[in-house]
């Protein structure tokens, strides 16, 4: 399929009913049926360009991911990209276990049922600096309210960005919040680039020139918190 | 009295009883005591020179400080600071509410009985850095523990540091230990030097250097815990 071209954005993204879920409310509580199983769904939002979730997908094949972003031009690119790595493996594929979900965040808990989805992942979040917008950070409680729900027991929040007063914000957001945070990193790439964690464009672009990546894990489901909580007692000798 | 001189360090230490200890843990349980009140009593582990716990002695005269080091020429050295800045506000007057002591941090729990302390200040402690040293790391799960027994229901824990990976290491050691942290910050004199906390002579010297100063407190007494727990309702709005 030729995906660029003089159609359209809207057009185009209409013709990948395979790929891009342009109403995704409709999918609430559904989504393991769109998917054909039952495995988990890790989401992130606010995808960009798609280069993680793409990445992911084809690192967890048995993960089903879910790209959430707002603008059509970013769900398109995102789009190109999942089935440019997938066809990679295989010529003319449709990701198996991808979704591109068109909504706005603030819509979140339309879009997901409780409990439906295991992990979210929060990529370089616009900071929003201004104090004044702090509400519009993607690490607001008010955000983490209704991530709790819709996570399951197995839920859990990774987060990374470059933005030292985000990730301060945030920090201090899961810690008010009483999340159990984990695996915290002031400088992800200290040691060079850590080939563990898949990077972003974003990412991959700019930390070859020095940019600090901060990271961590908050773990919100009951399951989750049971395990963290059986493995940190061997953490420390 | 003339602190500098060709006397010995130990035999200077010796002739200033009003404000030096060399056998803490005879006063285990008994710090009160050697006050001459209830007052809360807050302890920097790891003093250096003492500008810090000076300067906090003269801010906060409600509160007696403690402050600890292991090395002689250190409490000497913090000894003519507490009393100068005392000095300035009268002359020749004895700092009414500081006491220096000579110990191994690894022995604080010999020094103080249980719920004796209200505060403990962990100030650019030793980072340690090499993964085998850890264990020596004063935010080290070991110490925390520690730190719990002799802290009361009001207890907390603040700590700074200039060191990254220190940081990392700590907020990770918090979170691990399952302590409440708040008020973290990646940068503290971001906007320019930070007037409300009082700084160290190292910090002092170095941030106007661009050195990065991390900071947090973490709520380990049960009545702080209920304190922080109401405040932080109102934190986010």
């Amino acid at each position: 399929m030729r995906l660029r071209g003089k159609k359209g954005i809207r057009e185009n993204l209409e013709a990948q009913k395979d790929l891009v879920v342009l109403d995704p409310k409709q999918y609430k509580g559904r989504w393991a049926e769109l998917f054909g199983n039952d495995r988990p769904i890790y989401v992130e939002l606010g995808m960009g360009k798609g280069q993680f979730i793409s990445g992911m997908s084809i690192k967890y094949p048995n993960i089903n991911f879910i790209g959430i972003d707002m603008y059509d031009e970013l769900i398109r690119r995102a789009s190109e990209k999942a089935r440019a790595v997938w066809n990679e493996q295989e010529e003319g594929v449709t990701p198996p276990n991808v979704k591109l979900a068109l909504t706005n965040i603030e819509q979140i808990e339309e879009v997901f049922a409780p409990n439906e989805i295991e992990r979210i992942f929060l990529n370089f979040s616009d900071p929003w600096p201004k104090a004044r917008h702090a509400r519009r950070r993607l690490t607001h409680p008010r955000f983490l309210a209704r991530y709790k729900e819709i996570l399951n027991e197995r839920g859990e929040i990774h987060f990374k960005t470059d933005s030292q007063t985000l990730f301060e914000f945030s920090l201090n957001s899961f810690a008010d919040f009483g999340l159990q945070m984990t695996n915290i990193s002031l400088n992800l790439h200290r040691d060079g680039i850590n080939e563990e964690h898949v990077m972003t464009e974003y990412e991959s672009k700019f930390v070859g020139q020095g940019m600090n990546i901060h990271r961590c894990e908050v773990i919100v489901g009951e399951e989750a918190l049971r395990n963290y909580e059986m493995s940190r007692l061997n953490k420390y000798k």
